[in-house]
């Protein structure tokens, strides 16, 4: 008997590799994803496909974050606005770090976004980070306290670690995101770093 | 402090809720591919636009077995194949349902795709699937057996069993796939039916 | 064919009935248990019926803090320790909650086991745990601060609330163990409460 | 500050070190287990160490299948139970895989407990079982049929592999359990010899 070989159609096979590259995703939800668009009409698929192409024409990176924005000017409406609080900067990763910052209304300040973490000390990496441009940044006299709010992940702590290295020649305050019990969290199962943190930072 | 309304730009929201309606991915995951894909270059990107697009324009349906293909012609390259047995006909939910039936080398029959399950048996549901089509082949007097080979899943069992009544009038054998453990499974914790099956099956 | 009736002799079946009622175990793992014991030797057997006969006998509650101990007198190790600071007291939910807060060698004072956490606000379920025991210790002149630490789950919460609510008439200082990033969170999945406390608590 | 020692008490340390030892069981749920017996009362705790000691003295293992049980006699419930089909022997792994099995009521033989599993085939694992004694029921020229219900795990291969290769002398029929698809299992998840056997095995 024979058996068919590549079973999938090249067209297929070639969006089911493009999608296996996005973050998350391999071959098998690569897949789901194209028979969901085989689905959809011509005019759902122009409507992602205009999507896509309009992501990379409409949006700028602000040039004071890097966030992206779309409206007029250089700079996002957060570094915009003149009622945000000039002396504060919270560095974080990436794009999707800000949004849970915004949402709990705590944070009066303009961020900065570092671009990724760094796994071990090396040029090459280094370099792959927004260093130069935070270093211009955070140099401005305004700036009082550079929050580094990178996750408290192995990676987090390297880039961290750097961060803090890299910034000390400025003479500001830096400052790392409190750590402590989450919610829903258990004492049982705390590692001792974070409930030492948690007692200390008890109020 | 001026909270920024709708953190995200217009144009990467759009695409956030496009993705999000992929199979599997939420907002969080669609996020990240957004901005993974503010990072491709203006190349890559294309290449997945044109992928999408050439998706529509090349790919075909097999008027046998409804399974996508390129070729010339009607047919996909399995059900084209003259060394397929042609009594046999194996009724699959979905197109990621047929290369693990390949895999096995096992199957020398024919495939029809259903396009989906029921979770219950009324009209509209039963028109969303490929029944008509599935009954037009069936009768075919060359078909000798229809496997169902439809997932064990609770939706599977009531679609297996609306095929089963429906196709009763043809006189066919119908079959369904074995029931039993599956590699790594233990016997403690499988259900009375699986076990059952697979004392029945032994060999 | 004639089945078996309650195919574990009776003994077996007594026992699993037994281990089901122990934290977290089901009748699968309760099973295990039984049969694993029926493997040991008469020694070794006898060793766990011993040990576990001697606890009731040997062990004792310390009159202070509740905790189980063994030596001489009616206080534990920790509440005996004269180089314990007497002006601190950290009310916990159970005695599994003290090793990983005295791990981090970050906490100097006293502890009160309360016994248990409030799904809701009722007498039946506020007269089951130690809270009369503890307003004694808590009024005590040199107790100057109360750290509820308590775990920040729903339960744990409505009695840290209640607990605030019974300390008050004392005009002690109350504190609670500080929300945040635990070791390996991410603020991207991080609540706002959380994140709004590690905010709040950098340093 | 002086941190104690020993957190818990050696009583309580004692038990739950042998609590550890029990399967699936680690320190933690060994430590609430300790304190959940230390909450029972003193007859509620006795229940538990007469079951215990009772299960050594009570409990015997059946001449033929090596169950336990508690009657009179040498054989279990099922061994002396006429109306079981004495041309079948099914082996099994372990005591809680039997009730499994019974309750499909599709098996109408007696059993052979082996008492665990070969990990490699070496003379050290292999006097562990109980291959002798299945050597001697199985020779019973009342024997027609050998099935081996060991689980179809990598260790569980490799005893069915063993106990094939010392049974064929014996020419008797020796048959393992089918393999299929779960209930509630899917095809495109499934691997390629569940999947084969799923197919060969139709009906």
């Amino acid at each position: 008997m024979q058996i068919s070989n590549g079973v999938y159609p090249p067209s297929v096979q070639k969006l089911i590799k493009l999608f296996s590259k996005f973050p998350t995703i391999g071959p098998r939800t690569a897949a789901r994803f194209v028979f969901y668009i085989m689905k959809l009409s011509k005019e759902e698929t122009e409507e992602i496909t205009k999507a896509i192409s309009s992501l990379k024409e409409t949006v700028k990176h602000c040039s004071f974050c890097l966030n992206p924005f779309e409206d007029e000017g250089d700079l996002c409406e957060i570094c915009k606005d003149p009622r945000r609080d000039k002396t504060l900067l919270c560095v974080i990763e990436k794009e999707t770090d800000l949004p849970p910052i915004e949402k709990t209304k705590k944070y009066p300040g303009r961020y900065f976004i570092l671009g990724g973490t760094l796994s071990k000390f090396n040029k090459e990496e280094e370099n792959s980070l927004n260093i130069q441009k935070l270093l211009e940044k955070a140099k401005n006299p305004e700036i009082q306290e550079i929050i580094l709010a990178v996750n408290p992940t192995t990676e987090g702590e390297i880039t961290t670690l750097y961060l803090e290295r890299i910034l000390k020649p400025l003479n500001k305050k830096t400052t790392r995101l409190g750590r402590g019990l989450p919610v829903g969290g258990e004492l049982e199962y705390a590692d001792e770093e974070t409930l030492g943190s948690a007692l200390e930072g008890r109020k």
